[in-house]
Order: structure tokens, then sequence, then C-alpha cells
């Protein structure tokens, strides 16, 4: 089953796909542009992955780490589907990032890799923007990278796990503008999605809700005012995104 | 007006001081051993300062950082007044951090400094331990370091900012059982209140409920299991927490 979360003549409601339009649970059908997206859930703590693909690592002249390299979002860089996201314009390089979300369904505390599965909800399309220019910063990465507003944006679906064969053998898929720039298969992750469940639950509790981004492969570049950046994953659709400048959002 | 949140009799409550007892919203007063304390406010974005007293840098032999150092701590982190913070067998050293909380009142976007405090709601004290074995890592701190269980202990009040009559002259004191092992004064923060408000506010937007951990003084030192934790701030009360083993957290 897939499911987003729309708002729509006054009120919130899940949505379901119909072909290309969607269908509210109170059974109207609506095409895509007259609902505003949400993220698909209400998001607990949002985990991310840097550096979880080697061709990914090397592109930007890293070496392997010893453990997963998992850092914090907040919850208002989380944008929906057909968001957004502004480009400052004092930066050089906007990146995005298309990654697999995968979200927590079930309390999870000191599993071990063959346990981590069950439990495991669904899993999202996540396109997790950086800001390559202030990477340097005792903490890292400094939030001025990654903590920008309509930074991570989630969708459109979410996606019950059962519906996925196999989620270590899925593509991603970036496309800017229409052209093709970032393909990766979920199968070169340096940590796969249970052994990443294994080694957060060992020193914290998962909870429902809670999201890990599971990082991006080879073929970020830089996005410019106006461009639309779509992330495709195998079966969990299609996630289409807007970079508007500082002046489409006033003050800012 | 010092508010905080417990839970008494099958349900949530606003609660207020009363002399050393506390009195619920719906008049009731209660002994404060007899309520749940929980977090006084539903927190939004959860970031914390490193090394923000000069001595406290000192302490763990860091150098003085161009920009304030900030990183997030996640919801699964937060614990109320009295409540029962793990100490994991396998690590060696758990220190208490001592903190004066800000909490955001109005959104925030790219304030100046002489805005800044109209958008800060009120205080709270925190206690946010640090495990420091794990300093290590590319991302820092590490989330072994931070954000583990229960390790950023909220309350026991939200107190409006109204009510504290100079946020820049508060001083800080923790005993551990009893005795007296740090101290300090928010007048000597390396970045003050209202200068993290203006940096912050200046890449993303601060919203109503997020919290900032203004960084903690001098002498933190490890604490085992058993130990009672006191934070006090001036004119924010005391909050109490106790270290508890693996064991009686049963799996962890």
């Amino acid at each position: 089953m897939m499911r987003g979360r729309v708002a729509y003549a006054g009120a919130i409601h899940e949505a379901y796909p119909e072909g290309d339009r969607v269908r509210l649970a109170d059974g109207r059908i609506c095409l895509e542009d007259d609902v505003v997206w949400l993220a698909p859930i209400d998001v607990g703590t949002l985990f991310a992955l840097g550096l979880n693909y080697a061709d990914h690592a090397k592109e930007l002249q890293f070496t392997k780490q010893d453990e997963p390299l998992v850092f914090l979002k907040g919850p208002g860089t989380v944008l929906g589907h057909r968001g957004t996201t502004r480009r400052p314009a004092d930066v050089t390089y906007m990146h995005y990032e298309c990654e697999l979300a995968v979200v927590i369904g079930r309390t999870a505390q000191n599993l071990k890799r063959e346990e981590a599965m069950d439990h495991v909800a669904g899993y999202m399309i996540a396109n997790d923007y950086a800001i390559r220019d202030y990477l340097e910063n005792y903490y890292r990465p400094n939030l001025r990278v990654k903590n920008r507003d309509g930074g991570t944006v989630l969708g459109p679906w979410f996606v019950d796990a059962g519906d996925v064969r196999d989620v270590s053998n899925l593509e991603l898929r970036t496309y800017v503008n229409g052209t093709l720039r970032q393909r990766g298969n979920t199968r070169d992750l340096v940590t796969d999605v249970p052994a990443l469940i294994e080694y957060l639950s060992g020193f914290m509790t998962l909870a429902p809700g809670d999201v890990i981004l599971t990082g991006t492969p080879e073929g970020t570049v830089n996005v410019d005012v106006g461009d639309e950046v779509v992330c495709e994953i195998d079966g969990l659709g299609r996630l289409v995104n807007t970079i508007a400048s500082d002046a489409d959002f006033g003050r800012y």
C-alpha cells in the first residue's frame, strides 16, 4: 500500500495513488497539482547517513570510516512532494541527494541484524539537500550544510515494507530539468539497512516514526534557482521539488 | 510564571509550584514525589552548544572556534525532572552538563541581536549528558556521545522570559550526591543568548518550541550508577536526575 498526506479544501487527508491523480481517504479524486503535499508521516528522530555509498565518498574525496557516519536533521527541514526549497543567494554549492528513507514501525533496542527488518514499517524517497560551502567546523556537519529550511524533501508516498520486494536492490535516479544526473543502487550501500538498525539500536531506542536517510550515491551536482529536481526510486514513486530564490521567500 | 507538566491519576496536567509541593491546573495539590514529571514543553528542534564557556573549553583542551558550535539532539533524548538516566556499563566517562535552556516563543528569521530577545518565550534548566568515550568520528558529536535515551533532562519548570531579570547573569550549580561539583555564570558565555539567536536565525527559521541548550561551564565529572545529580540555575529551580544501571533497564 502506498499512502501520502495532502492538504485540500481546508483539511489534511490521507491520499492514495489513482493513476496519475490522487484519491483522498473520503473518496474524492484530485489532480496532483490541486493538493498541497505534506511529508507522508510525522517524523520522529530524523537520522541521515554520510558517505554511505563508496562511489559518492570517493567523489567527495573521503576515505572509508570505521563506523556508520550518522547525524541528525531537525523537524524544520521537512518538506513534502512538489514543495519549494530555497537556494540562498550567498552560497556556491547546493546539491540534491536522492536517498532511500527507512521508516521505523516498532520500537527497536539492541537488535541483531536478523531481527532488524521486522521493525521497519516502510520506505519513502528523500531528497536530502546539502549546502557544500560550510563543511568546516568542529561539529560536523555544520548546521548551515544540512539543516536549512526545506532541506529534507520526503514523499510523495509512504510505501509499506511488505510491498518492497528487495530493499537491497533498488535503483535511485535523479533528474534535473528532465536530464538524468544521478544513478545508483541500494546494493552499493556501505552499511545496509539491517546493519544501520543494528548499529543505532545498539546505543539508543529507535521509535515508531523515526526515519533513517541512508545516504546518496555518486552524481550530486549544483542546482540553481528555477531548477526542477526529480528523485525516483524503484517502486517508491517520483519526488518532485523546485528550487527558489531568496527573493521568492521575501525577507530570507 | 513557572509552569511544569506532570502525569498524575491517569492524565497529563499543567502544574505550578506551591511551596515544596505542586498545584495541578485543576486545583489539586500533590507531593513532588507523587507525580511523574515530564519535560515542561513539547520540544521542536533541539539545539545544543559545545564549548560555549571558555573555562569548560579549556578543561576539554579545545581552542576557540570561529563560529558557535551547534549540533542537534533528537526528541528521544528528552526526560523530565526526577527521571532516571541509564549509564551504559560499557562506557568510562558519563558527564552531566548543567545548561541554561532557551525556549523560542515566536518565529525567528534573520534577526539582529537587538531583536532577538523579543522571540524568547522563556527558560528551563537542562542537564545535557555526554558520554565522553566516543569523541572521534567524522561527524561530531558522534550520536553515541550526545543522543542516548534520557540524555537531555529538562525542567522542572518553564519560566516566562519576563520573570528572569537578567539572563546574562544567572549562576549555574550542579551537585552530585549533595556535593557542589560545578559552578558557573551565564555572564561567561562565549556566544550569549541574543547572539545565538542571531546566528541560527541567519540561516534557518527558528519556530516556537525550539530549544537552545547554551552550553556548560567548567566542572563536569564522571557520574556512577546510583548518583543523584541536581542542577540549579538562579530563578529557574532545581532539576533532579538519578543515574541507573543497564540492569535497571532490562535488556539495554
